[in-house]
């Protein structure tokens, strides 16, 4: 087994920031990852520096089953933070070791269970059907089954808001029986989301002073209060939050991850991030908007792309004289930008790091990271985000840089795509390209499902006698999003194509108004990255 | 003058729901409203039944002059709020009665007059560079003018909590300074918006002590925590609260009137609205995000479309027997509705609750219920999804139930798309249908920005002749997913279309290889959609 305490962070163990995006945040309307995509969440989450990261239910979700065993097989390997399987108590009148849901999370290998349970009366006798006795005897074997079994293991306490304002002494029993079994911390859920702060404040205070217990809190954002909830019940006690990416979940969603987090550093002082954590805030919270598909909220505190944004008006002056009378922090502690930037990628301090990853000492060079900003900062203000593109970025770098190979791997004349639905209701695809490789010229027609498989196969066709390593490459992953556009412009669409060689995955981006003219550019991007790390 | 306290609301003068949408609010980026607007605003924030309405700064901003003349002319007759004008104190060194900007307030004919004044001692000199007792003065004298020229006076003390914090003397002298000219209110501000709502409690019931004046709140959302903050302050002592529509404001934006009127009724029992006020809270949110021409938040908190929805699963029939223990309050309370989502795990009950969502009772239909259960399985399966697309799901369900229209508006018989990428580097579009409507074989070709604008154009060129309600009919939002296959299987696309006829939105789906046909299939159910609703 694994660790079950968090890395490398300043608070350690005294304090866990628990992500739940995987499994509570998953559960918004719309969004629907991929095992790929709950692997690359992980690793984001990991890189913010995370306490916990809830991988999901393994058991009862077959994609959450298959992210832990990819993930105990070595395609997870977690620097800061701990795996975390959610799952149920047993069911009522079975063993914890005969519960085949229960067996699930063991087999999941993680480290530290999640146990949720009823804790409010009505749940438990008009959902759950069992009498209280029952219910705690659930929670207390099923927990002391687990940690027999060397898992780390918290109780997420549903309902428990509701069901103490009902019946304190039954919402306590159920605490109770989680900290016998040896729970590590009961997490008070305001599952329906209908508290506001200073209620949760009182209540948390006195549950920590009837149970002697190590307090959790998870908010729901019905009244549009989780995140001031979160943090009055940490002003009260709690030391363990569990959050969600830009607030994603159920209903009006969880409390977001990274306001959260904002105000547990910035207000109140606490290190809960590694070092450097925290400035990684707003680029983790885009990554995570364009894995879930979702447009990032440009008014999100924090990491919103306007949260420091000032119109010009009363305080335009004023703010170049002293900017931090007018913001509520320094908007680089959690890698934010003063300025209206369409992301936070094009900041030269940004850029030189992004670089740097990528092996270009652009600092060395500073009229070439001046000219790329420039460059990356009027292509964002088009459509394009490098965000999740580092392959495409690289080969802009190298461009601006001079470090690009002089003779690109081949060259296009022209294609195109024709789509047919016929009579009969048959729909074909069938594109030709017209491209210039090792000094020939090349015409080739291929047929695909779509008019983008379509485009790749002819071009495949064309290059592949003429590129002896095209073959190793596939397209792993293909996102679409149609971003709106100015008022007077059109959309555009911006796509996402990730390729894989059996070796590694590189993300390449491509926008145009066109969607296949858009798939085309990071067709092409994709191919000649590859050709450059042959 | 006409009346200085809002009219028919159970609380009356005592407590002030105070909105500020069109002033403090039109700070967001990318708002502009016409005077037209403004009052279309003015007219449906009286409709909900907020008690002040802060229509602008006449002097300052020519288009909130003419806002208040048209007003005071009678284009807005206000059934329950009071219009406010908002402006600075006097300059300094010049008397109130003197001041341009002061008579521009009085001018404007507004029976209440809200005045901000700086109230950290580091704005004073810094940025307004005259002492602590000009300062004061300046506010004094301002108040005291319009007061004696019949106004009732609102203060809003700006950067008042970081002020506080930093100087407090001074911040309680500015007060003071409010309360000896006649001030009614002396509002504390959170400019910056980056108080907690623990800390704001505090502040507000220590000011509330040491000074003795009614005391209002305003918040800004930069740690996520503008409603919280509001009702923290509310439970601390204020009885003035200062909200905008949707939470729309500069950088992270204000308290959501929404929000907060929600949780004053629902959550503390206060009657801050006028009788049926509340149920209007959804549809007026939804109104002025329309004016606004911002999407509503599907997510916001009391009114959003999804504030209610519950994705089948393990809840869905435990939901049926008590909606209550799995929402925090009645939707019809705000005049929100319990939505079911329908997704991978639909089960009966889910799907009977949608049924009768939409008017169909499935109940009463078993057999039909289970032959759409089993439909809508297999085709999740293929990676359809219904969650947010009702109307395609109305459609699936009058076909099973046997209430589909026996004709559809229109038929395909083909239809074919070409793509271009010319030499030179120019993309173009062109698509071709041929349809059956009205009777009648239609061919139509029409170009188009990209493959589905091409096909859409071409399809509404056919059918705008024989269908006269189609041009009402504008594609609002077009979202594309690409879903993963399964080991073996090729990738699908998932298109989801959300079409306006200006009154009301629906949103459709399609599903295949070829996302052309996908778009396709969705395009055709929102037209058919239409058609049965015309």
């Amino acid at each position: 087994m694994t660790r079950t305490e968090p890395a490398g962070t300043p608070l350690g163990d005294q304090f866990h920031l628990y992500d739940t995006t995987l499994r509570d945040g998953a559960q918004r309307e719309g969004i629907s990852y991929s095992v790929a995509d709950k692997l690359a969440v992980a690793r984001l989450l990991d890189e913010l520096g995370v306490g916990y990261i809830e991988g999901g239910w393994p058991g009862a979700m077959p994609k959450d089953t298959e992210f832990f065993a990819r993930a105990a097989a070595g395609e997870l390997a977690l620097r800061h933070a701990v795996l975390v399987a959610f799952g149920s108590t047993r069911r009522a009148g079975v063993r914890a070791e005969e519960d085949s849901q229960v067996r699930a999370l063991l087999d999941s290998r993680a480290p530290v269970v999640t146990l949720v349970a009823k804790s409010d009366v009505r749940h438990i006798e008009r959902a759950l059907r069992v009498d209280v006795a029952e219910a705690c005897a659930m929670v207390e074997d099923t927990v002391s089954f687990l940690v027999g079994e060397g898992r780390r293991v918290f109780l997420d306490a549903e309902h428990f808001f509701d069901g103490y304002a009902y019946d304190p002494e039954t919402a306590l029993r159920v605490l109770d029986a989680a900290g016998r079994g040896g729970a590590d911390v009961v997490v008070l859920c305001d599952t329906n989301g209908g508290q506001l702060p200073l209620g949760i404040a009182e209540t948390v205070r006195e549950v920590a002073q009837r149970t002697g217990l190590r307090l959790g809190i998870h908010c729901q954002d019905d009244t549009a209060c989780a995140v001031g909830n979160s943090i009055a019940a940490v002003q009260a006690g709690a030391t363990h939050v569990q959050c969600t990416a830009n607030g994603y979940g159920e209903r009006a969603g969880n409390a977001d991850l990274f306001a959260v987090t904002g105000n547990l550093v910035a207000k109140l002082g606490m290190e809960v991030l590694p070092e450097g954590g925290a400035a990684e805030l707003t680029r983790v919270s885009h990554a995570l908007a364009e894995i879930a598909n979702i447009a990032p909220d440009t008014h999100q505190a924090y990491v919103g792309s306007s949260a420091f944004a000032h119109k010009a008006g009363l305080h335009a002056s004023a703010i170049k004289v002293d900017p931090l009378l007018y913001n509520h922090i320094d908007p680089a502690l959690v890698g934010n930008d003063m300025r209206v930037l369409v992301t936070e990628m094009a900041g030269k301090a940004s850029l030189e790091l992004k670089g740097r990853e990528l092996g270009l000492d652009l600092a060395a060079q500073p009229e070439a990271l001046s000219s790329a900003v420039k460059k990356v900062k009027s292509m964002e203000a088009q459509g394009w985000s490098f965000e999740a593109a580092d392959a495409s970025l690289e080969l802009l770098l190298l461009a601006e840089t001079g470090k690009a190979p002089a003779e690109p791997p081949f060259t296009l004349e022209s294609y195109r795509v024709v789509l047919d639905h016929r009579v009969g209701g048959e729909v074909g695809s069938e594109a030709t390209v017209k491209v210039h490789v090792g000094g020939q010229r090349v015409i080739a027609t291929a047929e695909g499902n779509g008019p983008v498989h379509a485009l790749d196969a002819a071009l495949r066709k064309a290059l592949s006698p003429h590129l002896s390593w095209l073959d190793s490459v596939e397209l792993s992953d293909y996102k679409v999003r149609i971003l709106a556009g100015h008022p007077g412009t059109d959309a555009v669409t911006r796509v996402l194509v990730e390729s894989s060689d059996g070796e590694r995955e590189w993300t390449t981006v491509g926008v145009h108004a066109n969607i296949v003219e858009a798939s085309w550019l990071a067709l092409c991007d994709a191919l000649v990255h590859k050709s450059l790390r042959k």
